[in-house]
């Protein structure tokens, strides 16, 4: 086998990650990345700096518009969105929430949301409940799970009656990468609004949010874009849903996304813009190492990160079909419909994750019989890729190292 | 002038915070504390070794239940709250929110949220957007804004139509300190919920949550907590609201807030007890800051605490009058009915705070005229009130040092 990382222009990359010179096999970058090294001294040195001798005036003098700052970094190094489009804050789960909440608001008279029935269960779950408070009902795309939505799923499914159509843009369980454009224009043609949930893509597949046409998309920050656990998400919504009298509100009318927060008047009026979805208190610790990995990632190029990301999973794909001819692929064979990670299923799988995890080799595992290895680009080594997989056939074998 | 900081058994613990060897004056440790020297630190090392070395192994170890764990800490050291009550998670904002959607589902068939005028307005803009979305309407209680709603004012406002009290425990301009037993009660009476905001009190006031038969309260970590700006907040629900048919239910349906949320089954089940009040992935990174701070006013003893806190606003009051006599006091008088802070209200008093900023001074300004002195009671010393003053004095005088 030829020796990958040796020709990986984005080898050297993989020093800069906390562990990388640990045996640690790595390969669940998608549930949560490894920190940066330069983070816990940025953790540290804001703590001590920023915190502790700005207090109260680091408000002023950047941390009110920090969710719009660090927004507008992610609208331009990954997501494909000019700016004032996008902000960061509250968890992934809430800011689904308000944009489901907002988005049905907008489509008054229509009595359906469109989802798969193998969208991940926080975005079924919100889907379900803002359907029963809002009167609405929800219309299931059957998908299978190696699989995810398609464009002739989504046609069948959209009609006058649909308000919203709630999608991932990599599907969690198979990495299915959805055709976001295509389906965009689909919903639209139907008159509904689209959703994007882009928690397993955003910091692995390059997005253009803009030139999809996207009206909301929601991602999480803890995962390719190494924010650290519970690290606040962010929320997109096109200029042209922002103004206007048609624009779109969000229900939790907090101060923070009130105009002139400080005023405290008397009724919430809404801010101007992306300033208008948010709601309390902005998480400005949480937000910090995020940006470190934004630096990185605008450094490399999304391109370039899409190009290891594809390696990456090919490797893991010809690895297995070698050394692992019992194991299925439930994961798209195509590299231009799959992203970032690749499903790996067997009926012991769920016992080869546990004895994988005791031996400081590190995948997840989903139900059904899934092992999947997420391979966040800029921190695994196609020799990590290869020893996780070589693990693999050990344990399946029985064989204790 | 006695020297009170020599008597004060607390005073050693000031060297405990990031900058208290410096000049600065800070007198705004109720908008955003200062952090513990231990917490860079502990931020730093969390990122190497727990994030670093544990990764997604992390969440089995601790991080899945940390929301609980810190919320039965809260309950223990600073609410009053037997376990299993409190969860940290979300902005304040979205938790008054949950807990507020929630209290007016309970009480079908009444129409209205009572709240005071003067009410932070978070709370009062959420009460407007949630009543909007639910039909019901708003009754203010109109409160001078050197006061808190009293038993009085409350007994005339609530009635059989009252589904929800709003009530800030110490008022944000004033501190005025809520009679919250006896508030509570009133709105029982009535056949109301009552929920408690204790953003302004949480850590400075000893809170008794269980012994008031609070139904719901929700509270700010970044204050007297310590836990760094954005830092999550706290949400409390009485034990006979978390379980049985008449539960309390919040309608962000997220995975966290699942039964067995790794399941990931087809339908939102919410979780027993408090858990089923989460919604998205915990925010692990900021829920560190707090729990140093956490220990520290354990060791301490609530009691001792407000005992200092009491000792710096008469300070504060009494050095006002002293130097300051062209100066109103726009908070109670009585200890007794008063929280951690002191405005002092001047027509001048905008244009005092920015001088005194340019000075290292740093009290906090609010609208009509006021300058809040937020005195945390471990980071601030009294001779910190004094040196505030004097200033205040100097500009008011026109004098530059």
């Amino acid at each position: 086998m030829p020796d990958l990382d040796s020709s990986d222009p984005l080898a050297a990359h993989r020093d800069r990650f906390v562990g990388s010179d640990t045996p640690l096999v790595y390969l669940d970058g998608n549930s949560l990345g490894r920190p940066l090294r330069v983070t816990g001294e940025r953790l540290r040195d804001f703590v001590d700096t920023a915190w502790g001798g700005r207090l109260i005036r680091g408000w002023d003098e950047g941390w009110f518009d920090l969710p719009r700052t660090v927004g507008d970094e992610l609208g331009r190094v990954v997501l494909g969105a000019a700016p004032g489009q996008t902000a960061v804050g509250d968890s992934t789960t809430v800011l689904l929430y308000k944009a489901m909440r907002a988005a049905v608001a907008a489509r008054p008279g229509r009595s359906e949301i469109v989802l798969g029935r193998d969208d991940f269960p926080t975005d079924r779950y919100l889907a379900e409940g803002v359907a029963r408070e809002c009167g609405l009902t929800l219309r299931w795309i059957e998908v299978d799970t190696a699989a995810g939505v398609d464009a002739d799923q989504l046609a069948a499914a959209v009609g006058p009656d649909t308000a919203l159509v709630v999608l991932s843009h990599v599907a969690y369980r198979s990495a299915y990468l959805a055709d976001a454009p295509a389906l965009t224009r689909i919903a639209h043609d139907a008159g509904a609004l689209v959703l994007w949930d882009l928690s397993h893509s955003v910091g692995s597949v390059p997005l253009e949010l803009d030139a999809w046409g996207a009206d909301l998309a929601v991602g999480c920050t803890y995962k390719y874009l190494n924010g650290g656990p519970g690290s606040p998400a962010f929320v997109y919504v096109a200029e042209r849903h922002l103004e206007g009298d048609g624009r779109l509100v969000q229900p939790v009318q907090g101060w923070m996304g009130a105009t002139d927060p400080f005023l405290m008047g008397p009724d919430y009026v809404p801010a101007a813009g992306i300033q208008g979805w948010l709601s309390g208190t902005p998480p400005i610790v949480g937000m910090q190492a995020m940006r470190d990995m934004l630096a990185l990632v605008d450094e490399v190029g999304m391109a370039a990160v899409r190009e290891k990301s594809v390696g990456l999973t090919e490797h893991a794909i010809a690895v297995a079909a070698d050394l692992l001819p019992e194991v299925a692929l439930a994961s798209p064979r195509d590299p231009a419909r799959r992203g970032g990670h690749v499903t790996l299923t067997h009926p012991r799988m769920r016992e080869v994750t546990a004895r994988l995890w005791e031996r400081d080799v590190v995948p997840d595992y989903r139900d059904p019989g899934g092992l999947r290895l997420g391979l966040s680009p800029l921190s695994t080594s196609y020799d990590e890729v290869t020893r996780g997989l070589q693990a693999v056939r050990e344990v399946l074998d029985g064989r204790t190292p």
